[in-house]
């Protein structure tokens, strides 16, 4: 019995087995076409010709996944800290709502929200230079985590405050209606998105919202600047510290510890570098 | 009576102490809702229900304004100074539209702009990164003035240029009835907005309008550069002189001076920079 | 007759001598103009009046792309290499439409597919400089492949996430009929695109819709920062290899090798560098 | 007389006096107030009322800038050379609409490209810092010319391709109702404007609309980071000059040379350093 959990934890958790690797993109084209057929049966002329048909694919793909969920805990060491790890909520949260869906109508939509799936089968392409990119990503995004926040404020900041002088100038009759519809037009212009279901028709108002499509424009610089900025230290700091500390270029192996959950052992690692259990169950 | 004068300066313009970061963070929520429960008076279907309720909560929110704004005067070592703040104006800015409203129907509403008076907030996020990020952000806006100003000149000349093509070659039977409206078109296009309650109809209107969108979307890239540059020379420049100036690494205290109002003093400053004036009240 | 096709052969593929550079210009305006035809024919009021000449126009251009592609066959060591290359298969694509109109009618409207021959003649600009830039731009933008893959990645995950949800907020009543047109509204939105075919109506909606531009308008810096550093580590690294590889400044001549169609050989060179194959044929 | 000459030249061309930054500053409010009312004009309802007063103000306005272009004549050295530059055509158009509006019925109008001439204008603010960084910026921009240039070539290809799938797509009842207009829907929205006037109705049409999008959305990543790269190479090479070419730190004087035209002389030139010309007239 055990040696089956084994090889099914490899096949599900582990990366550089064929098998797993089979694996992962087999669930990857599952979620994607789950969540296609979810789109479909919402589409009126689809659903009135297709609706049995769409109905017993999400049935199908409900019990795949359901048949994955009760798999990932059984040969979990510790079920229950997956049970409640992020993932684990995920997994969860996307097979829920289908069998909601028999007490709630119309709940069983909610369960695109697996497409958040997705974020673990990111080692699908090309395993670990994805993972080095998008933690990278983190970082750099995650170290102007406060030069984007006072940039939120500012934004804040001037959406209330145009907002509001957009609903003296404008005013009820040109469809400013009231503050938090000036508030959104201000957003909506300030982000360069400008839908044009208002739009302002007093001189004052138009003078008023080109300067804050000025601003906006000008505006976007700052987050890019800061990203920017961040990424390329990132780059750099990444580039040297894989010379410091890693001479040899190896790689990662992609296996998740069954012991503490965790990602990113060295190719040649037998143990986990964070709780010592070996990898090699 | 000074040792109560003492006590109410360092809750209102202190932040290490618990009971100054409780007063910013109670400030900042009474602000917000303040704001959001005059946005709510503009909303027909709600001010019609709860007009009452609404009207009653703002004069509340009024009320602990001006008391606040009292005792910031009393608590001044140079009232008159404060008065005539930048933030002591704002401060009075945002009670004044309240009382006004007695006299002058509707003027209420101005009270929104006291959304401004966050600006002071910023310290209660992580207090100094905020500050010290905010403050660089300023510096590097600033160094990229007369860049900045260089962009806006070439703005405004394209802006009228294509504007009086436009109206010449459109005309008022396609929607440009006159040339400040072809102005407004074509900030809305160059700034890639593009609301489409104006949009050409003529062959020659059309490629014009082509032209100015990939303008547009190319000089988007000039303020970037210049934003991101001097980004990356004020967050080099800065990791520098932390370094050369504070080997320590001290902190910043967030104390206001009472005397001349400066801020910015090292947590174990005992005196005010700017004006030597103790800081321990 | 050898040497008929030497001549020829030079005319068409180099691109350092007068002829090669008149041929280049020459069919540059050729796919230009002929493009031009096209689109004009489905001008409705153009097409009344003028449908005889356009024909006329288009079959003429057709025969000069035919004749063209003929020789190119003709002059070339190896006719069945090029047939299969890229542009090769190009240069049938901009011919074959206007024949199958004959039998299929309509089909020649796709002929405007042969403005990708352009690709072929960035040369004609100022020659090496521009194929420098453009591999320059390509190397960056492949280089980056993973960050741009993982950015996208995200990009579908909220465009899902938040387009299920705004369906579920706005409902079909507010325009939001199903899970595709919301994704394709959050995607509008998120892009700052902004076509206000459907815009949200009910507060939540709004709300959800700021977020959604906020965040649109942020990330658009994630891409703009990882193209930016790959640009500039690019940069630097061609300026270095220049000075490194290439210390009297050669220029490349343009030429592609008649064996093995590779382009990129230096100014003196007499081989290819790719199969050895003489250049001067 | 020529005394005369001579000082109206100091007061015309020259920046550094009083005099000559009062004419500048005069000249610039002048160009400004003559467009606005010639905007003014056009809008219905105040060219009704204010006809008369606003012909008469374009009258003085245009007898005003008359009388300087004829002392720029007057006062240079070389008067055919002035006559025609660059700045001495435009200073001719922004006269000879409203003349011709005698004969022509409604070309004055075309006054307005008199805002032209505020390119002369640059040095009005802050004089040296302004044009130093405006020429930064052109060397920025035309160091990338080559690489803007496979840009746009890039879009052009781009727009003709998918707009004639769209136009294939979703064709003339859908509103596409021809290949030119399918092409200007395909650059509203690469380039993010989004007008809305044009929206594709069938999935096809929206999927590759998606796809277009996030193409616009992510290229715009290019010219950013071709533009940022070129300021800070640009930046950094010329404050190295600065130091090396010019230890003193001097500044410029803002004189034109009255022989050549050529500005950019050091403080304490006498000579113009292009044509050895005496600067001192």
């Amino acid at each position: 019995m055990d040696l089956f959990r084994q090889k099914v934890y490899i096949i599900i958790y582990g990366v550089n087995t064929p098998a797993g690797k089979a694996f992962d993109i087999g669930l990857l084209v599952a979620i994607l076409l789950s969540v296609f057929t979810i789109m479909l049966e919402t589409v009126e002329g689809v659903d009135y010709i297709y609706h049995r048909e769409l109905v017993i694919l999400e049935w199908i793909f409900t019990a795949v996944f359901t048949l994955e969920y009760a798999l990932r805990i059984f040969v979990s060491k510790k079920p229950l800290k997956y049970i409640f790890s992020f993932y684990g909520l995920i997994d969860l949260l996307s097979i829920l709502p289908m069998f909601l869906s028999v007490f709630i109508k119309g709940s069983h939509i909610l369960s695109s929200f697996r497409i958040l799936r997705l974020l673990r089968l990111f080692r699908v392409f090309g395993l670990m230079e994805f993972m080095r990119e998008s933690s990278r990503l983190k970082v750099a995004i995650l170290a102007s985590r406060a030069k984007i926040m006072v940039f939120l404020y500012t934004v804040l900041i001037i959406a209330v405050l145009i907002g509001t002088l957009m609903y003296y100038i404008e005013g009820p009759e040109n469809g400013f209606t009231n503050i938090p519809k000036s508030v959104f037009y201000t957003i909506v212009t300030l982000t360069t998105v400008g839908y044009g279901d208002m739009v302002p028709t007093t001189p004052l108002g138009q003078f008023l919202s080109m300067l804050l499509m000025i601003i906006g424009y000008g505006i976007i610089a700052v987050p890019t600047g800061i990203v920017g900025v961040e990424i390329a230290r990132e780059v750099g700091k990444s580039m040297k510290e894989n010379y410091k500390t890693d001479p040899e270029h190896r790689k990662l192996n992609g296996i998740v510890c069954a012991h503490c959950n965790k990602e990113g052992h060295w190719d040649d690692a037998e143990y986990c570098y964070n709780c010592g259990h070996t990898l090699n169950i």
